[in-house]
């Protein structure tokens, strides 16, 4: 019997070339629609484009892409949502390093908005960023289905407010200090990072047509990845030094948040890392389709990853 | 010569009862739309609550509705669309109000959300209640089609991002201090509060059908309308004192902004808005639609109101 399509498809690819090529384009659109020369009051210009282009890992627009990849979806609303994703993102940042939230002056090596451009500023500028995403998605140019459109933001908007990422950091604020247990953790980062982690994987699906079940099985793998991130994201914080990891490590300890490694100990919070990823990968088997190459080995490096 | 239908329908309109009635809608929807019980985590959901159920003279939604009755578009995607506005009203003033932007303690008498819920949950539930108005106009429930939830979202990001409301805030907290021209506070304004009230009557409109001169009569109306409503703002911020205006009087001059009243003087702002309030009933009656009188009521009582 000879393998079957999705290993080897996953066997002979390159993760590097792929993310490379992906990325070049991710760039180039954010360059291109984060509040263009002339069109926006250059006071408002200038922080937004310094919260969105200063780089990052663009983890949820590569979920998007390799979402939309593995139903053969368009590549235009493809690029469109991953960008959309990526500035919902970009804004929580922008709010959440602020004085009143986690105070952070320092983000990838650079000062946070709020310090470089002012605490209001910063403030307008994930307001702007926020309605900036949800412009994207709605192209007056026929480029874009209405139909995608309205469910792009319909996803897009779930993810992002009161059920998703907002309602999280709301009971992660709520939290500090308290002893969570296991339900309440789960919960909590479910919604804080794991809604958007998710979304990003289903609105790259919802760019193309799959069958319910292909979509079922992402939506479990996108789960399973949101949950692995924060996991992997707790025993970094332990585990690295504050260079590698980019932002100031032992942070969680520091504020006394509760982490995955003080509920369940650093041991068993790496096994739990694994064993969601191969909840990841069995989901993908189980969807039925032929190029989740790039979601497999996505999934394997988020995990695996040391920053 | 019988009087136009136009007319006759005006002379006869009750913005009182028709108000009474938009209004219950309104507030009915919004109670049940914003943080309903068990769905959002309650640290959010109460403060969310709080900032849009309050009351507030919900004018935009009262020119969702006017702008949809105007061309005969659908109640249901109307309501949708008048709370959603609301909702982006309602986010900005949580942020407004904020220490590093406003700094107001009261509003509508009661204390701000973050003096009463702390300004980490203030930032929180403005960035949920941006999120909460997409998610309104996104039903998924076949109650509105895919391209009416598209465009309102395309309209309402519009007008609240970097080229609208958040543009001419940005502008705003740049001018402080700054003798802006006449164009560059109508610029100002046109984004601050101006993109806003004309998205709103344009997203009513949205919601039927019309022909394009109509659609370019009503954004004419909404244009003179949002200008008007901000030079009667800085009207009010003189004649009127703090108690009938709900709010702190002379503050403009106070806090050394820009205003039509420092611009052009009392009498001649006041002649303005009248001559504002002049081109928006020209505008309807260009429109060529049979029922504006609730956008003609709403026109003259938003530049003849004391507060």
């Amino acid at each position: 019997m000879s393998p079957s399509p999705v290993i080897s498809d996953a066997a002979s690819f390159d993760l590097g070339a792929w993310t490379s090529l992906q990325l070049a384009q991710v760039e180039q659109a954010l360059e291109r629609w984060v509040a263009p020369e002339g069109q926006v009051p250059v006071s408002l210009a200038e922080p937004m484009r310094y919260a969105v282009l200063g780089g990052g890992k663009r983890m949820r627009p590569l979920l998007v892409l390799a979402g939309a990849q593995a139903v053969g979806g368009s590549p235009e609303a493809a690029l469109r949502a991953a960008c959309a994703v990526e500035l919902i993102h970009a804004y929580s940042l922008v709010h959440d390093d602020m004085p009143c939230m986690d105070n952070d002056v320092l983000r990838r090596g650079l000062p946070t908005v709020h310090v470089r451009f002012g605490e209001a500023a910063a403030l307008l500028t994930g307001d702007a960023l926020q309605a900036l995403a949800f412009e994207l998605l709605t192209p007056d140019d026929g480029s874009l289905p209405a139909d995608t459109q309205a469910r792009l933001c319909r996803m897009l908007a779930q993810a992002a407010g009161a059920a998703g990422m907002a309602g999280g950091q709301a009971i992660d604020l709520a939290s500090v200090g308290l002893p969570l247990g296991s339900e309440q953790l789960h919960h909590m980062h479910r919604l804080k990072t794991g809604a958007l982690l998710q979304a990003s994987v289903l609105m790259g699906a919802a760019c193309g047509a799959a069958q319910p079940h292909s979509l079922s099985a992402l939506s479990d793998y996108g789960r399973a990845m949101g949950l692995a991130f924060q996991v992997v994201d707790d025993i970094l914080d332990v585990t690295a030094d504050s260079h590698t990891l980019g932002k100031t490590a032992g942070k969680d300890a520091a504020q006394d948040k509760p982490t995955f490694v003080k509920l369940m100990g650093l041991g068993p919070s790496q096994n739990y890392a694994q064993e969601l990823l191969s909840q990841a990968c069995a989901s993908l088997r189980a969807s039925g389709l032929a190029h989740t190459a790039p979601l497999q080995a996505l999934a394997d490096k988020l995990v695996n990853r040391i920053h």
